[in-house]
């Protein structure tokens, strides 16, 4: 698991770019109700990416919750925290989450020990 | 979808109670783990209520949707905030979760009219 | 089942307007979107909505399902093409889509009845 | 929910005869598939059934769950080996499941009344 | 991702060959069904691979998404039509669809590049 | 995949370790109702491990699914039973489980060499 932040950024990052190159209107236009959905309204960002990385989790997208427990970092979320969020999505979702629960503390450690360095 | 609200709790609470009346230990031990899960810890009981909220909506889960929508309600989330909450699940679920999402909204209005009665 | 087809259409009409007439960005955008992808672009919107049904089956939602079949007879799918949707319908998803097939001919059934009349 | 296994039952018989009168071939011979594959092979049908009744709760199928509780109790399965099943669904599939889990267990207790009499 | 395209098929290939040397009924007879369903009927090959692909992409399948893709483009789907179906997914399946587009796009640069050469 | 069983089973133990090392109650306490659900109970370990495995193909988790053939295989589940499962998983769930299918058989076929050797 060794760079898979590095990794899952830049193939994120340059298939992003690759798709909205395209003239396809529609995928272009519901990449931006995802961007703007993320943005400050009733709730706040913080509270919006924790929303979108437990919604990911339970429907078992690993570069989603990869995207969004980053993202949580980003904003402040803290580790006990973010098992909080773990916990709804395993409690609502069921033992299938483990799986994906066990790659996303793998993906947590790395961006831990990246900070650290 | 008069009487919603009440149906919904009735059905509920009965069934609950029906099934806690069996000896199976491990679903009981689940609805005491599903207990625990919102009681308060690194995030407050609002915060693990929104998120409830997310998940059930992504897994088009009327009665959880119902359940929570109330709960949500009880702590004080406000209506422009359940509006957020159902356009991140409305963006990461897809327009699947739009029939869910007007079943929440006809609860949700069932619910106001009961509080203003 | 009886008249299940005029109060599909009535509850979706006057749902979507309720939630239109909030002033949350994302959900109208999304909205949008959702509109905006069915109109013709490289694929004409007969096939589109095809696309619809066959995703809407697959992901096991009868509203979905029940919108895009009238969507589908308006533009002039035949219903033996549409058991063809059917059929991809039911070998992607498996015999869990039968009791989605089952009302989807039944509503059917229902709307070639009023077209008769 | 006086009254759902026999509608239940009436709905479905009814449907699946309208559904076969249709010449689509791949929808028959999936429908001969789905009949053959509870037939006895190296498991024999009691335990095919259980396996299809968890796989339709961890699917949360309704209609799927109360078709194989029903054929369940016709092979045998007791009460409590019945709550085993739903027990290994609720941790497999999360606390989503319940809702279905509550209807299984009001139609378990109409086809056990049902039989009383 | 480079030689994905020979990897997937070569496993597929390998392991379809290993799974029907066995001789479980009905798994046999699914894999004749599933070959039946995208043979001509009401609909052409063409079509019925449109809608393999778009009920593939959002059930989040990535190799059956590949194989669709692969399908489509040797029925002479062109790059502009299979963007409205990739469009079509998103905008049913939400967000969690794009990781698999992601994926699906560089299958399709790959396979482009191949005919290229 | 030479060596799945191997780098499945360490990376599984390793992190599970590691989410157990946590002080999140509810994670905890749902690992621990996982593993009583698959205790003797009603129903014996060995129909519970095919239970499990049934319900994991459904969802299309190839972990878990590795897991419970595993467990299967302790049991005393021949390949005939094994293939009988998976034929339930594959009319249940429909061809969108075939990936997990020839993931499962790969994984099954690396578990029988090596006992052989």
């Amino acid at each position: 698991m060794a760079g898979r932040v590095d990794e899952f950024n830049e193939f994120r990052a340059r298939m992003n770019q690759r798709i909205l190159e395209t003239d396809n209107k529609p995928v272009k236009r519901f990449f931006g109700v995802d961007t703007l959905t993320y943005e400050p309204g009733a709730l706040d960002v913080r509270t919006k990416e924790m929303l979108g990385l437990v919604a990911s989790m339970v429907l078992r997208c690993d570069d989603c919750v990869s995207y969004h427990v980053q993202r949580c970092k980003e904003e402040g979320v803290s580790d006990p925290e973010l098992y909080d969020i773990f916990s709804v999505a395993l409690v609502v979702g069921g033992s299938i989450v483990i799986p994906h629960m066990r790659r996303a503390v793998a993906f947590l450690d790395e961006l831990n020990e990246k900070k650290r360095q």
